[in-house]
């Protein structure tokens, strides 16, 4: 990852390691502190079993005193009950006391192994040692992105700045994910920094609009966690006054399009994947009906498993379009796999498979397009593909 | 296969090989002739991606008068536009042509090769020839269970007999199934007969009540073929009067045992399965939300791979069952497998993992209850596991 970027003024960052992590050599506890109390808005799992810290973060958001997020990678302190939920408690008073703020002016956010207990001894020690090398430079944002990542084959980050107001607004985020991966890995996170000053309110709307288009819009096996999370943290350390208007519009679609760019990196990394899969569904009803049809697309094994043998095999593609639940007439479907037209009106047409196979084979990244005759709405999907890598990785692993 | 199955009286069949598969030593046309007009009853994919095949017979069905079945493996005759409408309807005509009945008194059902036009020739000999050699003893049924299949390791029959009212009634069924699987193959279908007299109302009702505990209760990898088909055909030639009262009920219940008999093993042959995964959920306030519950566990690869390594990781069906949909009290959610208690009340509990993975890796079944507190519901589902030779079957194919 080359990418630069500029950590937002009012934030100062670290990643450590504790010891959670069997590799000691790898970070596992970060820390975000704003130096003022913060703008703070969330978006959480949607699973019915979800955990502790997502109990305590959804309690506290959205919010305007925020002072402190403590994240810790190798256990996610799910499925963990009562003691669960007092430790995560606990992590975030440990957090707060290390930057001298009130108890409940910090999130808590856990990735890991679920079931088990959180090491509190070692998460204590980690939130010390965090925040005794806090820093503010591109190492230190580097250091606490590491923090969070688990099976991730690299930290996951992405950065905007935009000019609003004769200002300059940053927006750096960070986020995790590979699948909800062995032996029993969970999870994708995200946290996204900005410098704007916002209203919890304009935080709040902003984040779920953003969510919505990105890690709303991304499966590796469409296996939802216990742990998903994506919180945006607004210091108001770059302007003096909220944003509104065109300011906001400006934030609200620089927001949007660095959470694609975290949410993308997500199933590019998807557990032994070898294509990235990017899914347009055009010309339906509305935008949820597009969804539904890109999401069971990017959901079948088959069109995965087709997809990772360089296999045009337009007929899993529009099977699969077709038991989405979405009404539409079949006979108005076409679809173009990487720029080539493989079926239209309902038909497959005359195409160079070798040439097609070839250009998958080529490039890491698959283009699927689906054109209906239904409407005007549209949505995007990104899936990895589903490779004996995948199997292999989350069979091998034993209790 | 070991099972002995009666033909039902009134029936006679013949599976041939008429040079659609390459290997011209399996059977890839089947006939079933009913020597009478009998009552037919059909259940159809619901994808709004059909085959031709299918539009006819939904048509027809239904019916009480129909006298033939022709069923074709290698090609579904799916995507193939009017002409694939012109060919199923020519299937069909050679059909009754063979038996010397109407041209609308056949149903026909073909599985395989998605986009590629029938081979008419080669199927009008095959009719031709399976009409010569029609039988109702249990090598012609035999045969005629080998014609249906494609890339299954063997025919998948079940039979029941049963006596009301002092009559003898047979039931016989075949069907084929192991994925929708490459390069292009896919589909589940089942032929039923019986002997018994009913009426088309009552045959159609207890298919769907049968289908709905069976075939709509299992997967592979989740994907809904364009081609699904169930036809349960009656000739009546063991009573008088059509099945009423109790008689019916226990014809039902036959059929349904029946039905489920054969749907287990698909999933049981499920391409590269090495378990075949029973999933009861019960306590649920309604049917629909145990079989959403148990479904979306069923299609979680995470599970899928955990069990194919036999790893007894509650962490993941927990979670599976949280993104059901269904509204439940998660702390009141508990687990067993293969007998052993994993997961109380919303809490993993202490359990020997060594000894549970050791039944896992001893049984081809495994077999998974989850326990809800929302009332007293329940339902029944099978999958099978996600396995490194699955991804390999469904990949290596190239068009």
């Amino acid at each position: 990852m080359k990418m630069t970027v500029s950590v937002p003024q009012g934030f100062r960052l670290a990643g450590v390691s504790c010891g959670i992590k069997q590799d000691s050599s790898r970070e596992d506890l970060t820390l975000i502190v704003a130096d003022a109390p913060s703008v703070a808005a969330g978006v959480y799992t949607q699973n019915l079993v979800y955990a502790a810290p997502v109990a305590v973060d959804r309690e506290r958001t959205p919010s305007d005193k925020m002072r402190v997020v403590a994240v810790n990678s190798g256990n996610a302190n799910a499925c963990t009950g009562q003691r669960g939920m007092e430790d995560a408690l606990e992590m975030a008073r440990l957090a707060a006391e290390a930057c001298d703020a009130e108890p409940d002016q910090s999130l808590v956010m856990s990735t890991g192994i679920i079931g088990d207990f959180l090491p509190m001894d070692k998460i204590a020690a980690g939130i010390r040692s965090a925040a005794e090398r806090l820093g503010n430079d591109e190492d230190a944002f580097l250091s606490a992105a590491r923090g969070i990542i688990t099976t991730d084959k690299s930290h996951k980050i992405a950065g905007r700045s935009i000019e609003v107001a004769g200002q300059t607004i940053r927006i750096a985020g960070m986020a995790k994910g590979a699948g909800m991966i062995g032996p029993k890995m969970a999870t994708m996170l995200a946290a996204v920094m900005t410098d704007a000053r916002m209203t919890p309110a304009d935080a709040q709307a902003a984040l779920v609009a953003a969510v919505d288009d990105s890690f709303n819009c991304i499966s590796v096996e469409g296996h939802m966690s216990t742990n998903d999370t994506v919180l945006l943290l607004a210091s108001g350390a770059a302007c003096s006054e909220p944003l509104a208007g065109d300011a906001l519009s400006a934030f609200r679609t620089a927001l949007r399009e660095v959470c694609i760019e975290l949410a993308r990196q997500i199933p590019d990394d998807g557990e032994g994947a070898s294509h990235l899969i990017t899914i347009d569904v055009c010309g339906t009803a509305t935008r949820d009906d597009a969804f539904s049809i890109a999401k069971t697309v990017a959901n079948s094994n088959l069109v995965k498993t087709g997809i990772s043998g360089n296999d045009p095999n337009w007929g899993r593609i529009v099977c699969a379009a077709g038991y989405s639940g979405v009404q539409f007439d079949p006979n108005r479907l076409s679809l173009r796999l990487n720029g080539t037209l493989l079926y239209r009106d309902g038909a497959p047409v005359e195409f160079d498979a070798t040439s097609v196979s070839h250009s998958m084979q080529e490039n890491r990244e698959t283009h699927i397009i689906l054109e209906l005759a239904e409407g005007d709405a549209s949505a995007r999907f990104w899936t990895s593909d589903l490779t004996v890598d995948y199997v292999r990785f989350n069979s091998d692993y034993h209790t």
